[in-house]
């Protein structure tokens, strides 16, 4: 039998695969794993059920066999671990790329997600433009140091893994910005992780949900 | 020779281990293992040379011979995986503790993170005393979950792991506030995270730092 990832049965991302199952996915492509998916509404996701995989309530989760997993980070490194193609054989490398997801969601990620709840949530309210200078100021500073270190290399080490995977979706989420734009280099590095056929595959999987579930709406 | 770990000068939490080359100074006493401190003024801390182990001009750093790693999360995975005595022995109980890892910071901290920011830079302005109940509000849905997860349980899993280091040290920011004294059981998963030994030593380790500094000034 398959592992089973479970993803949003409607994605509030619109097919954009900015879900956090879509980590998952592209990870399970580079290792060239087969999977199942079960799709949730948000009611579900609430419901006792889930939280037995997932205590907040939240996708992705991952079940193979006995293990039961949450948080697309580890579910990424648990792939990455068990499986070729994710991770550099030696120690060293496969640190150093572990660095990079924690890099990528502890340090990238946290400014870009506050800009778009504010976006999401706070929009009408009084304070939001003049809170905007702040919060783009503070993704500018992380992206400004991370295309200083990428400089003209493709990946953030000698080779993709699962840092590049991380930090590719969570730039993903600036897409059209001029924020990511003041940064070819960047622009360009999310397009390489594009164009990997992994992310292709997965990418399709994703969209072809959100395409079934507009369609039967 | 000592791995060497970096850590503030003058750290801003003053000696009560908040700032994040705690978690590390602890997993390293639970692992048993020596090390040496390197201090950085926030000058040193955003030259190139501390760039070069840290992109983002961040603590802590970790020098192991031939190995440079940053971001806390990975360095006491890094020392998990390494050394005896953070996480389970089985694959299985590994990746579920590596699941609490990313949980403590990519799920738990951040709303406390972000309502941290806001009464560090955003207490003087107007819109501050408005935010505030969605600020709390995020925080005591995670901590809601939480507890209901941890139960009865003196550990986020069968064993103490990196899992609970991590938590423990996220939850520590909100000491003091009742949002944490909301859930007493939560409150005593802390006390017993900070009578462990380990956390003793590395408690202790750092607030030597800041009372020399002070004695100093």
């Amino acid at each position: 039998m398959c592992a089973i990832l479970t993803a949003f049965a409607t994605s509030p991302d619109r097919g954009r695969a900015l879900a956090r199952d879509f980590r998952v996915r592209w990870a399970l492509e580079e290792a060239g794993q087969p999977y199942d998916v079960r799709l949730l509404t948000f009611t579900e996701l609430k419901a006792p059920d889930h939280r037995n995989l997932n205590p907040f309530g939240q996708i992705p989760t991952w079940q193979d066999g006995d293990l039961h997993l949450f948080e697309s980070g580890a579910i990424v490194l648990h792939i990455g671990l068990r499986y070729p193609g994710l991770l550099p054989d030696d120690e060293a490398g496969r640190a150093r790329a572990i660095a990079w997801t924690f890099a990528a969601i502890d340090t990238v990620e946290p400014p870009i997600w506050d800009w778009d709840l504010a976006r999401m949530f706070e929009r009408d309210k009084p304070w939001h433009a003049e809170r905007q200078p702040m919060l783009e100021s503070r993704i500018r500073q992380r992206l400004s140091e991370l295309a200083t270190w990428l400089g003209g290399s493709d990946w953030l080490e000698r080779e993709f893994s699962v840092g590049d995977l991380m930090m590719v979706t969570v730039l993903r989420r600036l897409h059209g910005s001029e924020l990511l734009e003041e940064h070819p280099s960047l622009v360009a590095y999310v397009s390489r992780g594009e164009a990997r056929p992994a992310f292709g595959r997965a990418f399709a999987a994703q969209k072809a949900v959100f395409d079934r579930a507009t369609a039967s709406a």
